[in-house]
C-alpha cells in the first residue's frame, strides 16, 4: 500500500476506573466543576445541538477578555490546550533552525515536532532539575517552555521569562502556563511588551474540566489570526456547543475557583512537608502535583505498592533521571492522608 | 519573525442567528435529536468532568460495532467528520503522486491537501455534474470521494465505488458517507473485499448533533490504526465525555433516526417536486439538500431576496459552474412551503 505514514502505533496508557480507587496519576482536579458550570448543563436544551456550534467562539473569547482585561481577538479557543498547541506548532514552527525545549517537560511538544517534522533541539535541566533559560539563544526556529514545568513543578519567575522574550525577539516564544493558578505570576503583563509571546492556558487542571476539552492561546492579535486560520483550515468547529457555554460559566465563577485553588495549594504544601518527615525528597511545586524521591527506596517498587492498594500515581521509567521519582497528582486533603499513611507505612516495612 | 506560516487569514461565513430565521444554508437537521439523548444529558453528573474523556472511546466504537455489525477496532472516533478526515489525509496521503478528488465537491478535501502539502488534482465533474469514475486511475497518491457528493446531492451506486477500489488497489480510497443515510447502499459492505477502503460518518447531519461534533472512520483495522496514531499524536482526547456518551445514546435509537430521515426524505422529493413546477431545474438529491437553479433567474439576486426574508440557504458564487445554482438544505415541511411560496412568488413577480 503506498502512501500510508510511518507511524510508531502509539498504546494509550491504561485509564483505570475503580469506584474507591484514588487517581493522582493526570493531575486531574479532585473537585468538581463550579456549580454555575452544573446549572448551565442542567439547563442546555438539547435541541440546540442539531445546529453547528459557534465557528469563532466568540462568547468564550470575550468572557475570557473580561478576566484577563484583554480584547477577545487576543484569543484563540481549542479542544483542549493539546489542540491548541498543535495549531501553534503549526502556525509558529516553519523555520529550518530547531525550535528549544528542555529535555524534561510535557512530553507532547516532541511528539508534535515530529509529526509536523519540525527540526527540534531538547536542552537539558540543570542539576537542580531547572529550565537553564540562559541556554535559550538564537538562532532557533521557536522556543516552547512550560512554567510551571511538569513533571518537574518547578516555577520560573517573571524575568527570567522576559530574559527569554527579550533574547528571541525574532522567533515566537510560548509560555505554556497549564499549571500558572497553582503558581504565581503569569506572563500575560509582558503581552503588550513582546509581541513574540505566545501563552497557553486549560481547563483542563484548576477549572476542574479535563472531560470537557476546552484550552486557548493568548498572544497578539496579528499572530492569533494566523493560528485561527490554521485551525480554520484543520477543524473549525472543534469546540462543541456544550464545551463553550460550560467553559464560559466556569470564567465567571472567579470565587469558587479560587477557593479549591486555595485548597489543593494548601493540601499540596501541607503534603509535600509532611511526606518529607518520612524522609522523602520533593522539587518545591509550584503546580497541583509533586514530584518526590527516596534516597533509600526502589521507587518503582513503591509504585506498584501504591497500586494494589487502588492509588495510582505517575511513574517515569523511560526518563533516566527520574526513574526513581514518582509524580502525584493532588487529591482532597482525605485523600492525601490516606496516601501519606500508606507511604509511611511502606518508608517503615522497609527499614525492616 | 522568522517561522510564521504564510496562510491566507481564513475569514468565516456568516453564521445568522434570529428566532424567526430558516436556516437552509449548512445542512443541518431540522429536527432535534433523539429523546434519549435529551435524557442522557438531563441524568449526566457534571462533577465527571473533572476527570478526562476517554482516550479510546470504547463505548462509541463498541456501539457502532453493533450498529455495522463490525468489531470495535474497525473504527476511529473524532471530533466531527472534519477531524477524522484531517488524520486520515495526515495517515493515508503521504505519496510523491497525487491524491485524486472532484473538482466540485466538498471544498475542504482542497484546504486539508494545502495545509499538509499533499500533491493533489481535481478530475472534473462530467457534464451530468457527475463524478466520471473510470478517470480516477492510477498512478494516484490515494483518491477520495464524497457519496452522495455535496453541493450536487448525486448518489453513486455501489457497483461503481468497488469499480474505483478495484483499479486503485495501491492506495487507500476515502468514501466520505456523510449524507449517506439519505440515500442508499453504504460501502461498508465492500470492507472484506477490499482493506484499501475507508468510510466516513458524521453525526451532523442524519443524527441532528452537529453541535457535538462526533464524525468516525470505518476502515481495516491495519490501517484505521495507523489514523488512529495520528490522532494521538496530535490531540488524543479530542472527544469529549459529553459528546460520547451522547452519540452513544444516538447510535442506540435506530427506530427514531429511521422516522426523522424518512420525513425529511419525503419532504425533499416533495419540494424537488414543486418546486420544478414553478420552472425550477434540480439536480437527482440522495441527500438533505437540494441543488436548484432556473433557466429565467438571476440566481445571485433569488438569494439575496430570500435572505430578506430571513431564509438562509447557500449560494457559491466562487465555483463557476455552480453560479446560477443555489443549494438549499431541508427543513421541515412547514419551512418548506414557505420557502416554496416565496421562490414560486419571486417567480411570477419576475415574469411580469
Amino acid at each position: 500500500m503506498k502512501g500510508i505514514r510511518k507511524i510508531t502505533p502509539y498504546v494509550p496508557g491504561e485509564q483505570p476506573n475503580y469506584s474507591d480507587m484514588i487517581k493522582l496519576n493526570t493531575n486531574e482536579n479532585p473537585y468538581p466543576p463550579s456549580p454555575k458550570v452544573t446549572e448551565v448543563l442542567r439547563n442546555f436544551d438539547a435541541e440546540h445541538l442539531k445546529r453547528y456550534s459557534s465557528i469563532d467562539n466568540f462568547s468564550l473569547k470575550k468572557a475570557l477578555g473580561i478576566k484577563h482585561g484583554l480584547s477577545p481577538e487576543h484569543f484563540l479557543i481549542g479542544n483542549g490546550s493539546d489542540e491548541v498547541l498543535a495549531f501553534c506548532f503549526l502556525a509558529f514552527f516553519n523555520s529550518s533552525d530547531p525550535i528549544l525545549f528542555p529535555d524534561i517537560t510535557y512530553g507532547f511538544y516532541k511528539v508534535w515536532a515530529d509529526l509536523f517534522q519540525i527540526p527540534f533541539k531538547e536542552l537539558a535541566l540543570n542539576s537542580h532539575f531547572e529550565i537553564a533559560v540562559k541556554n535559550y539563544n538564537p538562532p532557533n526556529g521557536g522556543i516552547i517552555i512550560a512554567n510551571p514545568n511538569a513533571p518537574t513543578g518547578l516555577f520560573k519567575p517573571l524575568v527570567e521569562i522576559e530574559h527569554l522574550l527579550k533574547e528571541n525577539q525574532e522567533v515566537i516564544v510560548i509560555i505554556d502556563e497549564a499549571y500558572i493558578d497553582f503558581a504565581g505570576q503569569s506572563a500575560i503583563k509582558l503581552l503588550d511588551k513582546y509581541p513574540n509571546l505566545i501563552i497557553i492556558r486549560t481547563f483542563s487542571k484548576s477549572s476542574s474540566l479535563a472531560g470537557l476539552r476546552v484550552g486557548y492561546a493568548i498572544g497578539n492579535p496579528k499572530y492569533i489570526q494566523i493560528a485561527e486560520s490554521i485551525k480554520s483550515s484543520f477543524n473549525p468547529y472543534s469546540v462543541d456547543m456544550l464545551a463553550e457555554n460550560l467553559a464560559v460559566a466556569a470564567v465567571e465563577d472567579k470565587k469558587y475557583y479560587e477557593e479549591i485553588t486555595k485548597d489543593i495549594c494548601a493540601t499540596r504544601d501541607w503534603f509535600t512537608k509532611i511526606i518529607e518527615q518520612s524522609g522523602f525528597r520533593s522539587l518545591v511545586s509550584k503546580t497541583n502535583f509533586v514530584l518526590l524521591t527516596h534516597p533509600d527506596l526502589v521507587i518503582e517498587e513503591l509504585y506498584h505498592y501504591l497500586e494494589t492498594h487502588d492509588i495510582f500515581v505517575r511513574y517515569f521509567p523511560k526518563i533516566e533521571r527520574l526513574n526513581n521519582y514518582l509524580r502525584v497528582s493532588m487529591g482532597t486533603r482525605e485523600e492525601m492522608e490516606k496516601v501519606y499513611q500508606l507511604m509511611t507505612n511502606y518508608v517503615l516495612a522497609s527499614k525492616k
